[in-house]
């Protein structure tokens, strides 16, 4: 992407796991500029002057407070979210903020209205639900060539739970667990493709191993108004690899080696404290002893959450890492997509439409509370033993 | 197979849809041998003697009073089996009844009560639960090797709702819909690998075509006893094959054409009533105008109901045609299962052991009233919008 005359000038608390999954994004999209970061570790405030040549500043209040700096890009842990929206919002700063919105909706709601007040935008991502597939998909249904979505079937096989982790990733009370950092990507793309208006979940945890001793596994029946159904599994275990039926590519949009959940788990084992673990999760994020720069690359498939098949009326939709496959009475078809010129520019895209061209975000606010309300709904419903009915849903803007 | 002493005698119940698709496994598997049967079809008796020499009877009870017949095939419509499983205790008869058992748990009851009363031996089936990579599942699962199992996977997307088909089997009250017909062989599958005790089930059933109103999907969140989940989807709506996730594999074990599900739809359009509808069912089965006898061959594949993964302690285990595929931390392992020599063979090892050797049955009236209890609790929860608990469970036999 050439130039651009007006890039959006971000600010970033939080310089993790989450921003280096963005890097490429940030290198290789001219429509936004890194002005500015905080970040407690030392090396990664270092990479990112380094890198970016912007204000590596002492504390979030300072990128908030820079006047140089338009949005606030927050990937720092969950838990933190509320506080950083609520600060970057006094600072009168927009907001890009990572999944989950926040851990309840208390605090869901004391963002919302922050925003509101300050009169700053408020985007939530990235999350799964951006991949070009998925809008692909959404705009196939909204068609209506298809029909009515009836039915949706979403899974994912994956090394979540033995990916080095902080200590509060494993305990469900301070967010831990698939549930809030993975169905948050499952479950707002569910509802994108299915409307937005989810009625009750019932959901079920898995939690079979002590050492980790949070959810590793769930599955889920939603319920949307209109009379969908969708049913989501999730198994962060480690062992069978649902990429395989993604072509063999892994959610980044890349090929993935076939024993990558054994190479998860043996780096997992040789860290032999909760400190050599948090250690290793951090050597490998930004300015990390671990971190290579990503060299800049063109996608050759977009990211994806695992396999979802949306059933319609006259349709079949299958999502894959290269576009969506249509099954119907005419046969397969398959609709290639473009795929974004760096990964996740679809982030950049909705940003850019928001702060540049006045657009409504896709993944507001609104919009990702109601996602964190089934989420906490599937954990109520596992520990009440029954359906958790949803108040806060909000329907697909158009 | 050569010779057999002493073949088990079979008298038959319905030669229909059911015994068509058992039809390779008599003529192939000499430890049976068919030496009664009724219908009502002529067309039907009048094979019955071409093909196996043995005597079409005039009506039900001519086949179980027959003192030649042993053990009595039911292949009846669902609605019938209550009646002709007592018909045969009666006469004193062993029964190999097809899935679902019954409609009711009160005739499953009655069933069971009538054999034990007669001293006759009842087992279920054919269902998918005989296949052989399912049985190979449950050993290598008993082995222990593995830990406990925690979690269970089955998707199954057919055209089972397209497939030609008589009133009552779009009618739920009758037993029509993929809950009595297509759950039967998904529940059974999963409780068997799952250890049979299901504690309770939460379902959701699909049921969106005006014009065979019945359910023609559904999704269910099964728990059991220890603490397992299970995710079971069904989908017969007729576009995505799941059977290309089993190597392209069909539900008999043979390659199936990509466009299988289009040529179902357009062969039903083509039947323009219902009485034209019943018709074309029964022209496709044994006897009937479209009916082609099999050629003899040897399976190159097992029979399957679709994707099944099930999740242990320290593998996952995913069932393929051909075999079980263990993923654990020592890598991928392909476990190649002994396959049956004629299609279903399996039904006749359990039978024989049953017939010939004393063994208990596997899938015994027991095993499949708990089946049926799962079956009509999904009904139940569907309509009642909670879980249902489950009080008439069994544990697989070791
Ligand atoms: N969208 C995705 O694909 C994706 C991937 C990973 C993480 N995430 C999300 O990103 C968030 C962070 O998770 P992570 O895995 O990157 O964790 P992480 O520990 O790798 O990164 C968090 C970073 O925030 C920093 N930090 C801590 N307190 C801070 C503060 N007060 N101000 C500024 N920075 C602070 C930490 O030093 C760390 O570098 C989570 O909410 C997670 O859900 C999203
Ligand atoms: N295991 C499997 O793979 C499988 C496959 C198909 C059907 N089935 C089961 O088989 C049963 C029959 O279903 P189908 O699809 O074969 O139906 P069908 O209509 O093709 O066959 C039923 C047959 O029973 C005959 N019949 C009706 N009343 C009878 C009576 N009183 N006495 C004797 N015969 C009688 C009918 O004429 C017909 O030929 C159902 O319970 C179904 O669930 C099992």
């Amino acid at each position: 992407m050439s130039a651009v005359a007006d890039p959006i000038r971000l600010g970033v608390l939080g310089l993790g796991r989450a921003f280096t999954l963005m890097l490429p994004t940030f290198l290789g999209d001219a429509r936004v500029q890194l002005v500015a970061a905080f970040d407690p570790h030392a090396e990664a405030r270092a990479a990112f002057e380094r890198t970016f040549h912007g204000n590596a500043a002492d504390n979030e209040e300072a990128v908030c407070a820079d006047p140089n700096v338009e949005w606030v890009y927050i990937a720092t842990p969950h838990q933190l979210h509320a506080r950083h929206v609520q600060l970057a919002a006094r600072y009168g700063k927009h907001v890009l903020v990572e999944k989950p919105l926040a851990l309840s909706l208390a605090d869901a709601d004391a963002m919302v209205d922050a925003c509101a007040r300050a009169g700053t935008r408020l985007i939530v991502g990235h999350s799964h639900s951006f991949n070009a597939p998925v809008l692909q998909a959404r705009e196939l249904i909204a068609s209506g060539r298809y029909g009515a979505v009836r039915m949706v079937h979403a899974l994912q096989y994956t090394d979540f739970l033995y990916r080095p982790r902080r200590p509060e990733e494993l305990d469900t009370r301070q967010g831990g667990g698939v549930v809030f950092s993975q169905a948050a990507h499952q479950v707002d793309t569910v509802r994108l493709l299915a409307g937005g208006l989810a009625t009750s979940v019932r959901a079920l945890m898995g939690r079979w191993d002590p050492d980790r001793p949070t959810e590793g596994a769930y599955s889920a029946l939603l319920q949307f108004a209109g009379g969908a159904l969708a049913s989501l599994s999730y198994n962060g275990y480690g062992f069978y690899d649902s990429d395989r039926q993604m072509d063999g590519v892994g959610e980044m949009g890349t090929p993935k080696a076939p024993d990558a959940h054994q190479a998860t788990r043996a780096r997992l084992t040789a860290a032999s404290s909760e400190a050599a673990e948090v250690a290793l999760k951090a050597a490998r994020n930004f300015g990390g002893s671990a971190f290579a720069m990503p060299t800049p690359s063109t996608p050759t498939a977009a990211q994806h959450f695992g396999p979802v098949i949306v059933s319609c009326d006259h349709a079949d939709l299958r999502l894959t890492p290269t576009g969506v496959e249509i099954t119907s009475q005419a046969g397969a078809e398959f609709v290639p997509v473009v795929l974004p010129h760096v990964p996740r520019a679809e982030v950049i895209d909705e940003l850019w439409g928001v702060a540049r061209e006045g657009n409504s975000p896709l993944h507001s606010g609104e919009w990702s509370r109601a996602t964190l309300e089934v989420c906490l709904a599937m954990l109520q419903s596992e520990a009440a033993g029954t359906d958790i009915a949803l108040e806060r849903q909000v329907a697909a803007p158009a």
